[in-house]
């Protein structure tokens, strides 16, 4: 382990990989081993811009992350592209496209794409994508992006691990604005519209202003950070200047006031506890006192036949738990 | 039991108390009994409208509901108002002013008011007004109000207990648009504005539009209601009628589809597993070989020197439920 951390640090991309499939392991062993690893690399995480941003397919996150990751290697820095689909066990891994889709960074020595871990649970792929993250911290790499279909709850969950979250929106999408789905404006540092080209520059423009409109009435997470709206064309790649703009002004403005180091260490013992919850939930379900009762308790509490309070004690004895 | 069962079936107000002040008790025995008596009700419970309602206080909550209520009184309805105040254990319950705050309900026979029972965590007083919730169903109301003064996540919780949920603002503080606070837009069904009444009015209207404009964006809770928004005045008792006939619209709407009882039976499951992350925390707060550790687990991780995956390993091993 003491190894392979030191060729994660070194950058070596043959290590890094290596660490990255230890992580993903569902072997128990590996899963100690990574802990190892990660707990040796700790010291060396945490430099990076962390960047989420979810967007349905066909929205033009690959294009957009291909074209400004390009720029940013191009700069000198070191780009890894993250993934969290929750269905990436079912369909084979959605994002697995990624690679071939991202022209430019998929072949740039100074960019790292990985796609989405497999796994059961959004928790347990998002644990996955967020101890990757770290390694790939550690490797030198000073911008993450995670992006996320927004199956489910994903985005709820990469915004938890990322300092920044970007929304992308497609204008153009038939005369109705695209709604956002419930709960994804509140998080939100930044929204962007693309396919702002061609005759669609007006209706992009247009999103741009209600969605404006609808930022203006939320109060914002941060005080000193309301979140913006802007339009885009992935395709003629124009409005990036501006979207990476405001990125740099988020970064800028968060940490003169120590408030990203404040969001990660929230987001840390939060996410903290969301693992505890899940693995109790795991606990539960396996727990042979529980294995068949489990689903009739929830049947009985969903019917309204039984209090939760009195199915919850059920549970808690079985487990040997009373208070 | 049976017995406090029967007379809180026949609508005894006296055995109405009693039975909330065992739901409400902290001694075990009190909250066996209580499960006892909730479990003898549920055949009895869920026939009325649960309304939520949120907003700051001097919103106008008690106003509107004083009016609305009593009408529905008068209509021969039965109207329980119900609070949540997670803070009503330090100010000894700043709902408590409810009472005399409702003129007419107060008075009222078929009105039953409670102020909020106080709890150290916001889960417990929620549990204790669900449950409260059930016995008033139970007692023949069949319109229950819960009202909150949208302290920390109490709103997110109310709405979890109801089935229509109010959002109340006012106008007027200010040029400043009253902002409508993170999450709560997600949840609201109904955005009131109050205080549209003498030079106000337009400031009221011009809100409205503004709201709705944002409610228009977002992907509806429910194909079949896009949440509206509207300004009365609680003082001159305008728009008190489009209130309510949004309400019973909100009702009809959704029962044509079996919505409500789906709305619940998944609230009801919800509940259940907040009710055990709740009594987890519980357990792992109290626990002998954690009440030191559990501080320097949570700093650790918060600090960036642990992983949470460590510290949750750890947990579950030191409650003994490792999988």
């Amino acid at each position: 382990m003491t190894r392979l951390a030191d060729l994660v640090r070194a950058g070596d991309r043959a290590a890094l990989g290596r660490a990255i499939t230890l992580i993903e392991s569902k072997r128990a062993d590996h899963e100690a081993s990574a802990q190892d690893l990660l707990h040796a690399l700790l010291p060396d995480t945490g430099n990076a811009m962390r960047i989420g941003m979810t967007g349905v397919p066909g929205a033009g996150k690959s294009t957009i992350i291909d074209a400004i990751g390009s720029r940013l290697t191009g700069e000198g820095h070191k780009v890894a592209v993250l993934a969290v689909d929750p269905t990436s066990q079912r369909t084979g891994g959605s994002i697995l496209g990624d690679k071939t889709r991202m022209t430019r960074l998929s072949v740039d020595p100074n960019a790292f794409i990985r796609p989405s871990p497999a796994g059961a649970t959004l928790g347990g792929v998002a644990r996955r994508t967020r101890e990757t993250m770290l390694v790939c911290e550690a490797a030198g790499y000073d911008i993450i992006i995670v992006e996320t279909v927004g199956v489910g709850q994903s985005e709820t969950t990469v915004a938890a691990m990322v300092d920044f979250f970007a929304v992308l929106q497609v204008a153009g999408a038939g005369d109705e604005l695209q709604g956002i789905k419930k709960g994804v404006i509140e998080i939100a540092d930044l929204i962007v519209v693309n396919k702002a080209d061609g005759d669609n520059i007006k209706r992009a423009e247009q999103a741009v202003g209600e969605y404006r409109a609808a930022l203006h009435i939320l109060t914002p997470a941060h005080p000193l950070w309301r979140p913006r709206a802007l339009a885009l064309s992935a395709l003629k790649e124009t409005g990036l200047d501006e979207f990476w703009a405001t990125t740099q002004e988020f970064f800028a403005t968060m940490r003169q006031v120590g408030a990203i180091e404040e969001k990660r260490s929230a987001q840390q013992v939060g996410w903290m506890w969301a693992l505890l919850e899940d693995r109790m939930r795991l606990i539960v379900a396996r727990h042979p006192a529980l294995k068949t009762r489990l689903p009739e308790l929830e049947a009985a509490v969903r019917a309204g036949e039984m209090t939760p309070t009195l199915a919850v004690s059920e549970i808690t004895s079985a487990l040997g738990l009373d208070l």
